[in-house]
This record gives structure tokens, sequence and C-alpha cells, in this order.
């Protein structure tokens, strides 16, 4: 296959080193160049094949790009960058602030319609995969109730506060589903679950010397906000085994449908559910959004402009095989 | 909410009833009539607040209805009213032999197109919700392998096959996933897997005064085609018994993508899981035929025309909400 689809990545973290890894898993996309804010000097590829440039450059790259994938975070990046480039460039972004999700909408909408651009927010899984199954669930069992479930996964947040607990040397949070909770729930019941029945914490901490176990534990599971409304378990273990068995990243969770179908005197129990247990959570979510830039590639071709998500795209969109090979191959 | 959307059914068996069960439970729609090639008067709706017409006079009703939904079977039903229905109504069917989709998909492009209106084949789970799932697992995951597994499902070919042996007065088989098979590939295996080693069989048997349970035993485990290739358990029990829990129709089954991320040096294993445990399939199939007429009728709005698949449908279309409102819900 000759690559057809010229893409870009802008910042170059875990989420832009994965995209890289993304698109060179896929034959029919050409990885023309990465923007950084740092000095593009200094920048490592994990395949240094391509050009680093500044960011402050990007408008030049205006004609060489099809689509930009936008690999900065949702706090202070995209926010800044999501408007200004979509009126250069289709772009697709994992803007994952879910309350923010209708504003920032609107940001991207009015200018890439100008440009006549696509600009493809919220990828990911969650918001992305997740959303489209809630959506499937609700959409095709309107009688019944949706559940999320996350873990088990590495929390960022709650790993930067145990590390922030006097005595703690390193640490790490991670957020597990309960089993009973969602065992209730794939048995065809419909269950109202409180916070702490549906996720446990565990932390894996390393007492700095001198620290005390019982107090940084009782620290840990009182905090308020992140811990006191869950049941968390605190391991102690020593540095070595912190650096060996808690340097990856993995996440996923689970969504669950469960629906009735039939007359009301002789309804049946239908549970839908898709999961996700993976070994990367920024090299998955990278993933999505290199498949997502496909779509968006097809769908600007198209003359589609504008703001799009998840829920815009037609699942062939994201497939580099045609629509007949796709009927014939995957239906 | 008020109904907008005019649907009738065609063809009132399993799938016919679930799909009337479905449409109650979409306050945007409104049944306007079942047609039945079955005598009107002699045909029994679940609800029969709505009237029963004669196939043979469904032209008349060519401007009362925004979707027909076809509820026939897929190997002498659909074949001939597809192509017929495609040039008067939108349709959606449930049409199921995946060899023939791509020949059937262009009998249905032609008249549809003519006649300016959407028909959307082969919607239900396989095809369907699972060839979905199949395309976002490989279209993300490019580097990786897709299993189907299918289960625990009553299947309609294999009891009748059983019926069918001398000695057998009632029978029934259940297809189950293999549960080793499949905790091989969640755990980011990719096994090659022989027809043996991914599903098992199981029948439930009455039998008839006299037969010889061996004998029995051995006619069924050794039937070519349909058991010998596969573990086959044989449950002999009364007809009481069978009557009481084998009345249902369940089915479901699992589709995963076991995937890897990454650079060839650190790879991450990835694994995505949809799945489905249905209490009844055909009620389940035809609620999925339901929420894709929604999304036929807002396609055939927009302008829309031809042969469509689930493949071609933006998650969004299924539902009643609009997109703003699900950005905020569900994104």
């Amino acid at each position: 296959m000759t690559p057809v689809i010229r893409v870009a990545i802008a910042g170059y973290g875990n989420l832009g080193r994965g995209a890289q890894a993304a698109i060179k898993q896929s034959p029919d996309m050409q990885l023309v160049c990465v923007f950084s804010r740092r000095d593009p000097a200094s920048v490592t590829l994990i395949d240094p094949s391509v050009p680093v440039y500044a960011m402050d450059d990007v408008a030049q790259y205006k004609d060489d790009i099809d689509v930009l994938i936008l690999c900065g975070g949702s706090k202070s990046d995209l926010p800044e960058q999501g408007p200004a480039f979509a009126g250069l460039f289709n772009i697709v972004d994992s803007f994952d602030t879910h309350a923010k999700i209708p504003e920032y909408f609107a940001a991207l909408d009015a200018p890439a319609k100008k440009a006549n651009k696509v600009a493809m927010l919220s990828v990911g899984w969650d918001p992305g995969l997740f959303s489209i199954n809630r959506l499937y669930g609700e959409a095709i069992l309107p009688v019944g109730e949706t559940y999320t479930f996350w873990g088990k996964g590495l929390s960022q947040g709650h790993s930067d506060a145990v590390r922030r607990v006097g005595g703690v040397k390193s640490g790490v949070q991670y957020t597990l589903p309960s089993e009973p909770a969602m065992a209730r729930v794939r048995n065809g019941e419909q269950p109202t679950l409180t916070t702490r029945e549906k996720h446990t914490r565990e932390c894996y901490i390393v007492l700095a010397d001198g620290a005390d176990a019982d107090t940084v534990r009782n620290t840990i599971v009182t905090m308020p906000d992140y811990f006191v409304d869950y049941d968390t378990k605190v391991h102690f273990i020593d540095q070595q085994t912190f650096e060996s068995e808690h340097g990856k990243m993995p996440h996923g969770g689970f969504v669950i449908r469960s629906g009735v179908s039939g007359m009301d005197n002789e309804t049946n129990n239908q549970v839908l559910e898709f999961s996700l247990k993976l070994g990367s959570n920024p090299e998955f979510t990278a993933s999505v959004l290199v498949a997502y830039a496909r779509a968006t590639y097809k769908m600007s071709q198209a003359g589609e402009t504008g703001a799009r998500t998840v829920l815009d795209v037609a699942p062939g969109l994201l497939s580099p095989k045609s629509p007949a090979q796709l009927r014939k191959e995957l239906l």
C-alpha cells in the first residue's frame, strides 16, 4: 500500500510517541514531521527518520499536512492549540475534560468551518470508544441502565496525590473496578451503586527513611476528595520492586448496558458489554487517534467541514479498506 | 416526545413480534401497521392496537410509511422481498448469510437508488454489532488478531438436526464458547485455534419410549458436518424439564481483538472485547433493527440513497437525542 495520508504530530510526550508508533503500523499513512514546543534539537524521536520542527512554525507546513494529530494535554495545551490549529489544518485531538466538551466543540467548530477543515475532538477511549458503546447500549436497549467501570488502571492524579504525602519516597495508585458490582450488573440486575461500591483503590508505596507506615497509610486512606470515599489498600514495597513492577501505564475498563426487551408481561434480560485491557494507556489512546485521523482525512475529502466527535464517524471510515472489501471480509 | 418516524413491520414471526415490542420502547416512533403473508385476520399481535394488512398490498401504503422493517428469513423471504421493497420504501433488514452479502447489497442498491430510498441490510448482532467491533479492533490495532466466539446460544439448525435422530422425542442444542480458549486470547496470546478448540456443543434430549440412550448419543456426536468436529455433551432429561427449562432462545458471544502497540523493541499488549449475553436472540436482533430504522430515516432525510450497512452508520444516528445532547450526556 502506498502511503496517501500525510500526517503530523503536535506535541511529543507519551501520547506523541504512541502516535508515531501507531502511524508506523499504518501503511496508508506517512508521518511528515513532529512539532514540539521544546528546542527541536533536544527532542529524541523513537524513530528519528522524520524532522522535528518548532511548534511556532506550524503554519508554514499548512499545505504539506493532511491531518495534524494534537498530542498535548487537555488542561492547558489543547484549549489554546485546538482553536488556533483548527483554522489551519484538519485536526484530531484527545480532549478529555468531559464537562467542557460542548464549549470546546464550539471553539473548534467556528474556525474549522471558516477554513473548510474538519476538527475531530475528544478521541480516545473515554471519551471515545466508551462513549460509542454507551450510545449503542442506550439506543438499542432504551429500557435499561448503563454502567461504566474503570481499571485496572494507573491514575496519574491520584499517584501525584500519594507522592505529596510526607514520608512517601515513591508511590503509585491503581483504580480497580469492583468485581462483585460488575457481577451484579452482568447478571441482569440494575443496581444503584455508590462510589465506594463501584471502584476500589490500591497504592504501592516506598517509604522514605524513618517514615512510619501506619501514619502514611492513615494519611492516604483519609485524604479528602481523593481517597476518603473509597476502600483503599496501601501496600508497602521496596524501591527495586517499585521500579521493576510499576513502571508501566496500564489502564482499561468496562461499559455495560443491562436492558430488557419484550412486552411488560414477559421481558428478557439483554446485556451488552465492551471492555478494554490496555498494557499502555497512552499508546492505545494514540492508536485510536491515528485511526480517527484516517476518518478525518476521508471526511475532509468528502467535503465535510466543522467540529466532529467519534459519535459522528461511521465505523467504516476508520479502516484503510474499501467499503466493498469491508462488507466482504468483516460484515 | 411526539412520535415522528412512521414505521411498519413486514413479516410477523419471532423477529416481527420483537420489533413491535422494541418500537413500543421508542417514543419517537409510531408503528403504522404490520404486513403478513398469512390471512391478516389470523395474525394475533402482541399489541393488537395496529392493523394487519396483506403483504401483497404493501405498495398501497407507500406514502404512509417512513421505514419498513423486514422481519423475514434470509433463505427465501429477504432475497425476494428486499429488492422488491427497496424500490418502494426505506427498508431495514437482518440478512445474515455472510457469504452472500456483497451480492445482496448490489440487489438492493440499484432499486433503492432509483427510488431515492435507503436500504439498510444485514443489521443485527452478527452480522451487525459484531461486525462493527471486528472493524474497530483491526482499524485501531492493525497488528493483532480478531477472534469471534458464539454462545451460550440456542442453535436452530443443530437443534433441528438432533430432533431428526431416531429415538429423540424432543431436543435442543446449545453452542458454548470454550473458556480456556477465551482465557488465552484475553491474556494477550494470539493462538491459532481449531474448530474443536473454539466451541463446544451441548444437547438436551428427551428420549422416545424404548429408545437406547447410548445409541442416540453416539449418533449425535458422530454426525458429519454438525457434530463430529466438536466436543459434544449429550444430556438426557425428561419432557417436563425440557419444557420448563429449554423454551427460551438465548444467545450471545464475544468479539476479542488482541493486538500490540509500540515499537518493535518494546511492545505492549492491548485487548479490546465486546460481548453480548442475550435472554432472547430474536428480541435483541429486533431491537437493533429498530435503532437502525431510526438511522435509516435520518439518512434518508439527509438525502442519502442506496444500500447501506451498519459500517456506514455514524453511532449518533441511532439515538433519538440531538448531537448536542449526545455530546453533553454521553461523550
